[in-house]
Formats: structure tokens, sequence, C-alpha cells
């Protein structure tokens, strides 16, 4: 019953998901709806962070699978986000510099689900994805991640670049992937470090650029431009393990 | 067009596509049909080693779209295969040491571009995939290959063991990826070598595995098993480039 799962139609349904304390990934609304109980929901939505969109009656009439949406359809996160202080708890119980994925707008499930199960491997202590333009923990996500993210918390955090200052004050590095960096052997990246991926197409945003600290370079010997997103992810995420297990053996 | 270009449905389409030298991936015959017209397309899927699966007329009914099969159904790739021969003769004339990914049984087809993409990148000569059981160069390949796959040769093998062993008298060493051998750091994976990635499931076959030289351990610290396919030819090729670069820098 995976659509049952994840999606909620209709008033009732969407405002006692967001009462529940359900995490809503998305929150579609009918164009022109303003009516009492769709406006008690936007108050929620409001509340929770969601993302809202607003979506004309015959789209959101073809993307109902329930036929009786009554102007609201939510997306629901099929996995538990956790918060980025979960993150660096994981790193402080297992005595270790925090490690942590930032992922940069990651738009596809399998991109996202490989990438959580790259960190877990690679021992991370977490992900850390934002709220707009990136995908959301779905089944597939889940399913790609092989379980993964049973064991790696993911946070979902409305500026990324915010969050990043706030890690460096409590000690982090941030290296981003560009072709543009230095190349990955010569630089350090031992100690407590963000690793940041980019978006499938975009790459890194400028904003979150700049508030790396390091730009690192994957050699490339190529003709075709970068590597898929969550390729990059593992490679760098096993040069940072190399020059640990070099440090410390 | 994508359907047009890559199923043939008919006996004159499917014997002409054999004809003018089209590779077919995979071909579907009725089961029972042993009239003259498809004992000829027989004769010509003998003649190219294409894979032949007798199928209930109740599947291929199902299966058809133009539903006009006649009994056969054949899918073409939508790409050239290359020969063995031509991933050589690309090391050679950059006056490089054969490197080369094997695919054994790789079935996914978004893993399968994704690796092209990174064989493309990692600068190999070329990538080798077996006829059976495997993902063929469909358009979802090519387009997770962002490219690479009009760049980087992919030869189609009956038989990977045999190739191996041939390649093998041509100088070159096999190395497989598998938890249970030594950690990649401590391999010398510089010189004439083929890369050995193993079925998402399944890992590397015991027969295949017999035919390398060295199998390679990628650290794991995590709580699942192993790493997306994709991802792992990814760590693997580049802890090659790695040991290649401090080699010759």
């Amino acid at each position: 019953m995976r659509f049952e799962e994840l999606t909620l139609e209709g008033r009732n349904a969407v405002l006692e998901a967001f009462r529940s304390g359900k995490t809503i990934d998305r929150l579609l609304v009918q164009e022109g709806c303003t009516d009492g109980p769709v406006r008690t929901i936007l108050r929620e939505a409001a509340k929770h962070d969601t993302i809202v969109q607003y979506i004309k009656k015959e789209r959101l009439d073809q993307m109902s699978q329930t036929h009786n949406h009554q102007g609201v359809i939510a997306y629901a996160a099929a996995y538990a986000y956790a918060e980025v202080e979960d993150i660096l708890k994981a790193a402080a119980e297992r005595e270790e510099d925090p490690f942590i994925f930032i992922l940069d707008g990651i738009e596809d499930p399998h991109n996202l689900g490989a990438i959580i199960r790259t960190a877990n491997l690679a021992g991370a202590h977490g992900v850390i994805i934002p709220k707009r333009r990136a995908a959301g923990l779905t089944s597939t996500v889940a399913k790609a991640s092989a379980g993964a993210i049973n064991y790696t918390p993911v946070a979902k955090v409305t500026n990324l670049s915010a969050t990043m200052e706030e890690l460096k004050s409590r000690g982090l590095w941030f290296v981003c992937a560009d072709m543009d960096g230095s190349v990955m052997y010569d630089l350090n990246l031992t100690g407590p470090l963000g690793l940041v991926i980019g978006n499938e197409g975009e790459g890194v945003s400028r904003l979150v650029r700049e508030h790396c600290d390091m730009t690192a370079a994957i050699p490339m010997k190529g003709n075709i431009d970068s590597l898929n997103a969550s390729v990059a992810a593992g490679v760098l995420a096993y040069e940072v393990i190399r020059q640990r297990l070099t440090q410390h053996p």
C-alpha cells in the first residue's frame, strides 16, 4: 500500500497528518482555494515550514488517486528526519571527528538513496539535505539506500549556508567537489569535515560554495563533464577515508 | 519514437534487422512456432549468437505494441557494440597500459550507464559486458552514461571467463571487488588491468572470481552490506587512478 503510506488527499487526512506530527515533505493546494479549512492547513504548513505549491484544479485532478482531494494533496516522508544535533551526537558517542555529507540539491531519489548508502558504509555520522529543490525520504530513496536509511540520520534544513556556518562554529571544515578545485589528493581531508555534493545538473550552488573552506577536484581524463553525483560522492568519501586510515592506521 | 527505435515486431522486420547487421540484444519467439520463416530467423540468431527466449503466445501478445508480432519480437541495441580488440587498440593508440572495466552481470541500466560514465572519466579504454543476464546498450543506459557511450567502447562477449583468459595472455591482470579481499590500498593496481565489478545482488560470480589475480576490498564501517555497484566501481577505479598518478605523477 505504497500510495496510502506516502500520499494524503483531502482536508481531514492532511490536517490530521500535520497535527499527528507526521513530516510533510510537500503540500499541493488548489489555486484559488481560500476557505477556512484550507487556511487552517496552510497555517499548519507554515508552522512546520513545509513547502507549499499552488496548482491548477485540472492538474490536481490528474494527480489525485482518490479523485476526492478537496483541493489539497500532501506528500509525507516515508522515513523520519533527524536533527543536525543528532548527527553531532552520533559523532560524539563514537568519539570520532564529525564526518557529514551535505547534499546541495540532489533531485534523483536513486542518487539520494545511493549516497545515504555510501555515507553509512563510509562511516559518516549523517546526511544533511535542504528543504527546497531536493528529493526527500521517499520509499524509492529507502529502497535505493539498501536499508542504510534506518541507520544513518538524515536532517532536512531550511538554509544550508546557515547550517554550515553553525557547524563551522562547532569546528567543522567544509570541502565541496568542483572541477576548478585542487586535486583531492593534495588536500587535507582529515579532522571534522562536511563533504558538500552539488546538484546533478548544476553542481554546487554559488552561495553554498562560498561557505566552503576547500574545493576538491576529482581527476578526470575523459570526454564528458562530470561523474554521476552518487559516484562523485563515493569517490570523495573514500579519499577522506584513505587519508584517515593513513593518518591513524 | 523510442519504441520503434528499439523494438522490432513481425517476421520481416526482425529478419531485415538481422540481415542489415543491426545488433539484436534479445529475440523472443512464440513457443511452438516452427514454420519456415521463424526457422530462418532462428538461423540468423544462431549466426549472430543472439540470446533467444521462447515465450507463451499470451505473454507475447501482452508485450506486443503493434499487436501484430507474428510470433517474434526482437530488441535491438540502441548503440553499437565494439569488439574487445577495439578496446586494446584504443589503449595502444594512447600508448597506455590497458585499463578495462569487466562487468559481471550489471542488470540495472542506470548502474550500467553510470559505470560507462565513470569508465570514460577514469580514462579506461573500454567496458566488457556479458551477453546473458545483463543490461545491454539501451537508450536508458545511453542517457545515464551522460554521453560517455559515444566515446567509451563497450564490447559484449559470450563468455567472460574465456575473454579474461585471452586478455591475460595479452598481459592483463584482473582484480575483482569483494569484501573478503585485501584492502585496496595494499594492492598494486598499476600496469595493464581489468577491473571486475559484480552483479548488484550477487557480487562477482564464482567462475569469474576464479579467473581474477587479486581481490580488492573497499573498507566499510557501516551497518549494511555493500555499496551500490556503480559507486563501488567508481571508488575502485579512482584507487587505480591514485596509484597511477602517484607512480607517474
